[in-house]
């Protein structure tokens, strides 16, 4: 019986998401949890990796057990007693057996947080950015980005992806008051780095370093040295994932 | 001449705000950075002090120093850069000799955090509660705060003040959303542990422990045993300190 789990995380202690040798990760973390619980390994499948020091306000993974859910809303309560302050336990769900948290999401969204001055309550939540960025014409370029196109100048090199196309469908900075600001981002899929590449290239704009038009060239030439340096960690939030509702049982 | 510094602080790391012989407090922090810059010891006076773990989101201090003071904003910059993330310097105001950080206040205002659920990013800036807490019942039994009265039922007992009489200008409850609310109380001064003993008080009426006319009768009784338990410090955030105009030289 295949099973959703819908979490969140604070990134900020985790060498990212995905389980590795070096480093604690929310994978390991979790799986740990889950294996007090059943007293059975229960290997997660994550929709998405997140870099060490990314965050996630909603995530979620799938995992197989071959006996009969007990109370998932009991055993989210257990889970959330015994993962520590940064893992949140939202709900489990029950769903068909061909859903896979990675291959079914049909859309992820991402934020992008900055700040524009130190604030004790924000430095591991939002990229400190010098004032005066130009949040009108980083949002003319974002426009640029919408549409179902070739994403590689944003794209990690030496990766195994089979396409860097992604339908991107949504890009907006918001300005929300006190020098803190966030860009919103969604797409049926992202590249490795991709959020943090279109970041630090729109950087680029707002400090007047480069045109709309020289952006619309970074994208159309398909090569990741044309984009701008990545942006940091720390202000990225993988913020909601979207699946068909008919892979849910309840 | 005298200064007022006006900076914030995330309180999770100090052990309190005063200079104390345990622990790291904010004080004996920002103590050592002004010193490094302006080569002499520069002890500060605390509008007020917080205690472990209380967060400030505009704390002042006075400090004299007898010689001119360099740009302030580039002590400011300095400052920034040798504290840690969690002390933010926001600007330093020349002001007339007799201003007193503490005594020339007139006001305070503080807010406390609540979260009904399991939130990696607020787990230590507000307070968990169960959800189901009434907002209604706690604001109309928050309303009889209001008012030049006697708050000895929210003082800790053994305190040396002279009088438990304060002037409350404001107290309501407001929900944000997503099971997160905020209490805002003002007063021209608050006694030691006031807000936690008021706040944890609420939750009783909240919880429906408590009616509205038994918290009139905790507020008449002048007797700390009467109030509930304090609320943890947490979720506690000084959030502004208003002096008379007069005061700023600029």
């Amino acid at each position: 019986m295949r099973f959703f789990i819908r979490f969140a995380y604070d990134g900020t202690a985790f060498h990212g998401s995905q389980r590795q040798p070096n480093g604690i990760t929310v994978q390991e973390t979790m799986e740990q949890a889950l294996a007090m619980i059943f007293r059975e390994e229960v290997p997660l499948t994550f929709a998405g990796r997140t870099d060490a020091g990314v965050h996630a306000r909603e995530m979620y993974a799938h995992f197989d057990i071959g006996f009969q859910m007990p109370d998932a809303g009991h055993i989210c309560f257990r889970l959330n007693g015994i993962l520590p302050d940064s893992i949140a336990i939202f709900n489990i769900y029950p769903v068909t057996d061909d859903a896979h948290a990675r291959f079914s999401a049909v859309r992820r969204t991402y934020e992008y947080h900055v700040v524009d001055h130190k604030d004790p309550f924000l430095c591991q939540q939002a990229t400190r950015v010098r004032p005066g960025l130009d949040f009108a014409a980083m949002n003319e370029a974002a426009q640029l980005l919408i549409g179902k196109q070739d994403f590689a100048s944003f794209c990690r090199t030496n990766t195994d992806v089979k396409t860097t196309i992604c339908n991107l469908t949504r890009a907006e900075w918001r300005e929300l008051g006190n020098g803190h600001a966030v860009f919103t981002i969604a797409a049926d899929r992202f590249l490795r780095n991709m959020v943090r590449a279109v970041v630090g290239t729109l950087f680029e704009v707002g400090r007047g370093k480069m045109t709309k038009e020289q952006f619309a060239e970074v994208i159309t030439q398909h090569n990741r040295s044309a984009a701008g340096d990545s942006a940091p960690a720390e202000g990225l939030f993988l913020v909601q994932i979207d699946y068909p509702q008919e892979l849910f049982l309840v």
